[in-house]
């Protein structure tokens, strides 16, 4: 039952009738007890060559259930040198809200070629569905929905999901409409067949049904798909037309993308959403050394800020032993802190008003953390260097973890203030700079203790 | 459209009806427009006697509802307090999964509390549900499904639909079982309502519907609901017969959770699931204090390979100017590598098998970041400490890169290998193991130029 296992028994199975060792009337039945989801899956391994001759040996049907299951980088592969009546054909069945990803994965001229194969009904839809802005509710909804008119009977509105429903995604949840298409309200296919056939739609609707403008962030409609426990949501211009569907199955793939560009951006990567499986070196060098040069930049600063002490240091060269101690612990502290709050900004758990509250429980938290931490490093400072070290390890630890957790608190809120990505406040930049305050923190106690020392 | 602001109004409404500002039957009309998740939200902002006032005067199916919505937090707080025979009812009400979480979330003596208010059926299903492990497709599904038998005709089997529709949570997905309830298939209830009323089920429904066993990972059956683009999930024993459906709305909550426990992982933080809202001072302490102490006994050993090199520093104070720099740039390379790699297993989207392929590309890329690095550390270098200084930063630079990556790609493989999560193998781990590598590669070049240079 567990896909991957399948997945890889068809994986060998495509290759070997890719290197031609067995017969396409074999494989064939072969692939009969398999899912569509399964064998395009399983495709991702294949040249496009092999691709083309799995699909070309499917039954119609199945070959353009399989091509929708497939990325959108095979996908262009695929149609680009198959014949144009069966590209075409290929592409015309393509769900609407996978036309789109592919589009948005094509380069200017890719685009040009695809949308040549399309019909110009498919062509005028894809045009539109790409008209709003990328990563909106637009992007991701589907057009094909079953819209029913409030006066129907329930007898006539089944009659109505019937003739029209096969070609629908969505017909579990049914949207009625005005005579302009605004939305009203939504019924379930459950009431409209346990209900009275005579009774009107109107009576049985929901009104009030959540829904989403065209043009709001994908994100959101996840939210309210999430918070009011939907399997579709209704998507609408801001006059309040039905236009389309956004699906929870494609909302789920929005959280987990969503998530994994938090974790990246968290991590100090670009947010360029990108397979590892599938990336060329070239690609994930161009997305980790941003990151990493802005990094080096910015300890050009705490090499100055150490510089600043290069007379302490002489004195007292064992200072420098615990340099990654200290700068380390005020980074990880902000670190710890940078992403919860991330997080709890991204999911909503706490909103941009909460900071006061947040903040001041930050200081506390921070200062028992710094206090904890401190003692453990005291003993450490005693047997490296005598008393005087660990008293200073001891006070720079909960200075710097205080002030590490602080940058890491309130950098997100700052962000988010000035509507940029909070998670931008990732853990190697907060680090980097706790590195800086945390050098000029230590190195600022250490001088005043040997002075005060030397006077005394 | 957008909760929030709904949530915010009605958080407000709800404060002052506690405050008694406003009457029950004022708040009553307000909140007849509004949808039950929002005044459950909304009620998290109350005292106990706030969200019991609440819950009294509502209808009592809607109080149901909105009981149903609670987390289980607020659900014990309530039934703690309440009438034995109202909280029963509410108790009786709650769908079987939720009743899992909230029995999940309390000590066996609240557990015991709220055991001998439940119907002697619903607290048989509510222990065997809880004898499924933790995290388990078991603790995630809900027990009541509508099975139909292979032989009926759509006819009868949509009249058993009409008949037990109500109480079920999933209508949408009807499920074939044998005599002895083995799953034999699925039919939609779409296909059930447009196929011949004649025809046998069996002839319609779709067999070998992927299923999952009782006692595997939650985490599973998020993956293969997204996999086979599903919104239910039939969940059987060992012999195959069908107990439960886990949905996908609850598997969406699953993934967002899965999410968040990765990124504070990652992040260097317990992976007890908190809200950041809600914690408590000592509850946030707790989760952050053991890293952190963790990486403080860590630098232990980076102060131990500093001291090392105690003479060599003696001799060029400036060397550590480049600390901060040099061990850095090792972590934040490793902890990019690693954020990548972990979130990339946890999404299927690489699997344990491909370690040599990714580490030979690993390889490739770190050597590039290093060496780009390196160019631009060795410029700084010269500034602050001329040609020697700049030679010695750009080797360091490139051998700290390369180790904090190869240490940061392989060892969640090496965690997987152990059957241990990948996640714990955070950023600030990393950082510490690359630290300490990074300070014997920096300072063992620096010594060797140097004896190099004195011999010359």
């Amino acid at each position: 039952m567990i896909p991957t296992e399948t997945i890889e028994r068809l994986t060998d199975l495509l290759a070997r009738f890719e290197r031609e060792e067995i017969e396409a009337e074999a494989l064939c039945d072969d692939l009969e007890a398999v899912r569509d989801q399964d064998i395009a899956r399983a495709m991702a391994g294949l040249s496009t060559e092999g691709m083309i001759r799995v699909l070309e040996m499917l039954p119609s049907e199945r070959r353009c259930e399989v091509f929708d299951f497939l990325e959108p980088g095979p996908q262009y592969q695929v149609v680009e040198r198959l014949d144009e009546d069966v590209a075409g054909a290929l592409l015309d069945t393509l769900r609407p809200d996978n036309m789109t990803a592919l589009l948005e994965s094509l380069t200017p001229e890719q685009r040009e070629v695809v949308v040549r194969l399309l019909s110009p009904k498919r062509a005028r839809q894809a045009f539109k569905l790409l008209g709003y802005p990328p990563e909106s509710a637009g992007r991701l909804m589907t057009p094909d929905f079953i819209s029913l008119k409030p006066h129907w009977s329930l007898a006539h509105a089944l009659g109505h999901v019937q003739e029209h429903g096969a070609r629908s995604e969505t017909v579990d949840a049914l949207y009625v409409t005005d005579e302009d298409g605004r939305l009203l309200g939504y019924i379930g296919l459950r009431k409209l067949v346990l209900g009275d056939p005579h009774a009107e739609v109107e009576s049985l609707m929901t009104d009030a049904a959540a829904s989403i403008t065209v043009s709001e962030d994908r994100e959101e409609a996840a939210r309210l798909i999430q918070h009011y426990d939907l399997t579709a949501l209704p998507v609408v211009d801001d006059g309040g037309v039905l236009l389309g569907v956004v699906t929870i199955d494609d909302v789920m793939d929005v959280v987990e993308e969503e998530a994994t560009e938090d974790i990246h951006k968290l991590g100090g990567l670009g947010a360029k959403h990108l397979s590892l499986r599938g990336a060329s070196m070239l690609e994930l060098f161009k997305k980790r050394i941003g990151w990493l040069l802005l990094l080096v930049f910015l300890a050009i600063f705490a090499a100055g800020a150490v510089s600043l002490f290069e007379e302490t240091l002489e004195t007292a060269v064992v200072l420098s032993f615990f340099l990654p101690l200290i700068i380390g612990s005020g980074g990880n502290a902000g670190a710890q802190g940078a992403t919860m709050m991330v997080r709890a900004l991204a999911t909503g758990d706490v909103g941009p008003k909460d900071w006061l509250k947040l903040w001041v429980r930050e200081l506390g938290v921070a200062s028992a953390l710094g206090v904890t931490m401190a003692a453990a490093a005291w003993g450490i400072g005693l047997f490296y260097g005598g008393t005087m070290l660990a008293n200073v390890v001891f006070l720079s630890m909960i200075g710097v973890v205080v002030f590490g957790s602080m940058v890491g608190m309130l950098l997100p809120f700052v962000l988010t203030r000035f509507r940029l990505d909070p998670a931008t406040a990732s853990a190697p930049l907060i680090s980097s700079i706790a590195d800086i305050g945390g050098i000029l923190i230590y190195f600022g106690i250490a001088t005043a203790w040997i002075s005060a020392t030397a006077a005394a």
